[in-house]
């Protein structure tokens, strides 16, 4: 019954580096915060308390400064990734994996007299931009996503024809808000793409989808989603969303005399629904460790 | 050596309520985060335990729910913390004083098919809109507001020639990036105005002064901005604003051999700065109760 | 109509010092949050960019880092506080007056083989100590307090008898679950006292007094809370507190065919009810600025 | 190319369930934040907006409220969540696999007149229990955990003889504060347990272990106390650790005139490391679900 080490990795979370671009004109603000996850020979600091092979985390927390400084590499979150994970494994010789996981925060130019100001924004705080790429020496995976990206139709929207046990008190609703914070992951085929354009490609298709359809389910609108997007970006794989149900409650003002036809609502944020889907190409292969953060859940 | 009863207030916080206006063509959405604060006659329910003047925090958040139906009021901050603060003095005999404060997320309205949806919203995270309304019966303070506002130069700050002693490390800065996350109140001098528009010019004068102004010390940038403010809309008589120092600071990336002149930052989020600094009139009444949350500081 | 500069304030907040006390046997943890505000003549600053009067905000944190290193006054808040208070006013020219408002996380002695340990801790999550201490060259204003303390009592609260309109739907309650996360502030007569005793006497006081007594509104056990704090402590002149309620509604089981006497409740977090009072002594001066934390509103 | 649904799952996230125990004598508390999630058939609902096997997640919250209710499976987090799971697949038709995870925030009795109270508690915030329990109708995986329990050693802690390379610029420690706030996994061989007593055991041996060793690395740290669990433990199979490095650095005061002999540091909490490991028994199983929580990574 001897015990033994099983599963481990490390890294440094939380790695708020912010890139100014001032070659050429106006200037162009990279905000990112990074985790840095590495899998490999580590067992004899375990059990031993041997660090020699040990990158330190303030380390890797110095490598991510030091590529954020490289131009060809830290414009876009998926080739920032790419660069990191690819020095890790390839340059440190205990580390058999490596795991970026990246936050793009977007900001908007402002303006001054009217005109774009060449070094002055505002933080969107519309979405949240992310990715994450794992090499393990031989395969690499790369998926991009979004986050906090919070989307509400005030109708077009039913959730009816449920099953119903002795728990039920849901009363059907033919009409109603339907709200979420979406979050979403894509993994892609190959790693040779033009990010921003794929990303752009992705997002569009994700909102046109929300605003045009009638929604029967949360369910439903998740997989109308992502088959949009897999339609409009055919280097994309599978995509992967979460999305909580950010409840509306037609609020009760009968009792108190007041008519309320659809109007007011109470925006009840605890207990939420949690509705995740997968959508996939038929052929596309297993994901194999792309979606997976390894110890991290 | 008796003790006694001082000051005491009591209210519902973080009434989450959502009015849709639905009546002509496209859908409004307005999302609304409601604190109430009442201040009164309320010693026999302190010293006795008796509550025969206490409005139930409970029916606080049905009135407000009650008051999101009036279309007149609903669609402005102000206006509907102005219905709100009259209502509860004016109707409730033992309520001396209302304190009414909205947070109001403004969202954006999606497109399908390339032209804007009628019923498609999403959350722009950009800021968020603020008012106070304060009323005793004879006077009524209005006080609008944003917050989480954040807004970065990327050059055209500087922070030099400041006081030294002993305890000095830091070293002058003639460029460095300045980052803050706005937050503002102001007061109106009258209760007859058109809200929307004040907001946007407030907020328009806020941001092209920050975008166009060469920085000296973010007090400096607090102080241009308010004047602003106060240029673009004389129906203003006092703006405070809230600006945290959100620090970036130059990455040594000397000592792993990589040249960074002015590329590559740490966005380093505690601590912090805080500068905080009021703009009135010179003409301007004192402003009372108009910023003074009462006990809850 | 011109525009002038108002009131205006800065520090640095959030400066997170740990101090180990390792002169005799088992080392003491002191687990600190510092936050400093400063008041004085700072005009120049935001009228013309001359910083020459500001201490940066860098300088402070560093100075209260220098006197954490003090073993005479860091091991309570209110002497830290005090110090720090004094050091700003009386060795800083510009400076008018200070307020130095502190945290202190309380951690709990580990034991090892059954022995209290001598340098191992755990953190107590049970409550936040606090202290707020201002100076201004002559008068000296200390407060103490806590918060995140955390008290429920299954049964002895009521709440009935309330005024009613027509917005109440609430039914008076005779036995119901009272909740709370306190926040207390007291301020001192004098600044001669022992800290850690008078800290211990209030709270015991507090929380004595929440667990003995019957409830008939939250209002009542502030009051009472309140009251027992002042009789065991006559050197504090005032405490306030603010109280949400946090809301235990009985779930409505019998939808489903389940008895619920009493038993299972919903945790509702919000809106919740946000009570507040003061309690004083008859012969207690005006707290002047104790309680006031300026602009930061 | 035809694009078509993946994994998918659903349920409730953050029931917040209180129950008390009042049957004899003093009461007992509990307080439970319940999630639930269900994997079977609902490929209709994503296809079609066909919701006949869909359990609105509005039951599955009455259904966790209902089960509240018995005595004999509330009192402890894992029978709670066993029954739970239980009835998920067993009767509900389109049920496959249920994972329930619940928090137990715990609560301390408060005393009076220096007597223990039959019906007043303070919340305890020293740490949070968790289980997590999935069964898909022949398996069952029982996990038990605790999370944000802080740990801190001022000394006998140390990091040396790392790997270096050019990015380095730590330097080693022969002595330092080691701080982490554990969050910790372990799943057990079976599910007659008695959970109350394999919680303590568990709970102990972590903590005398943190006291008691002197830790070369957070990672040695992790196997040591993760081989005492299982030690004391023999049910258990296997833990898995999740500790962020909340990293302390002395102070350089000596810039300012101040001696610092490991007497003052900065708390700085981002970045910080993240140091992840797990412990197993060489006999064990594969744990197959029991840490997985399906897509929600």
């Amino acid at each position: 019954m001897a015990v033994t080490l099983g599963h481990n990795q490390y890294g440094k979370d939380e790695i708020r580096v912010v890139r100014v671009l001032r070659d050429a004109g106006p200037h162009t603000l990279l905000d990112y915060n990074v985790n840095v996850r590495l899998i490999g020979d580590f067992d004899a600091a375990h059990l031993e308390g041997d660090n020699s092979t040990v990158v330190p985390t303030d380390t890797t927390k110095n490598t991510v400064f030091a590529y954020a400084a490289r131009d060809d590499v830290v414009t876009q979150p998926e080739s920032f990734g790419l660069a990191l994970a690819r020095h890790f494994v390839d340059d440190v010789a205990a580390v058999a994996q490596a795991r970026i996981s990246l936050e793009l925060y977007p900001w908007l130019r402002l303006t001054h007299d009217g005109v774009p100001h060449p070094h002055a924004f505002a933080r969107s705080g519309a979405h949240v931009r992310t990715a994450s790429v794992t090499y393990d020496g031989t395969g690499t995976w790369v998926v991009s996503g979004i986050t906090d990206l919070t989307v509400l139709k005030t109708t077009g929207s039913a959730f009816e024809g449920f099953y119903t046990d002795q728990y039920t008190t849901l009363e059907p609703a033919s009409d109603r808000i339907l709200a979420t914070s979406v979050t979403a992951q894509w993994w892609h085929g190959d790693h040779d793409r033009d990010w921003q354009r794929s990303f752009d490609t992705v997002l569009d298709a994700l909102l046109d989808t929300f605003a045009g359809h009638h929604s029967k389910a949360l369910q439903q609108t998740i997989w109308l989603m992502g088959e949009a997007a897999l339609t409009a970006d055919p280097g994309v794989n599978e995509l992967r969303m979460t999305c909580p149900n950010a409840h509306h409650f037609l609020y009760d003002l009968e009792r108190m005399g007041v008519d309320n036809p659809g109007l007011v609502f109470h925006a009840d944020d605890r207990p939420y629904g949690l509705i995740e889907g997968s959508i996939r190409r038929d052929d596309a292969p297993d994901p194999g460790t792309a979606f997976d953060p390894g110890q991290g859940w």
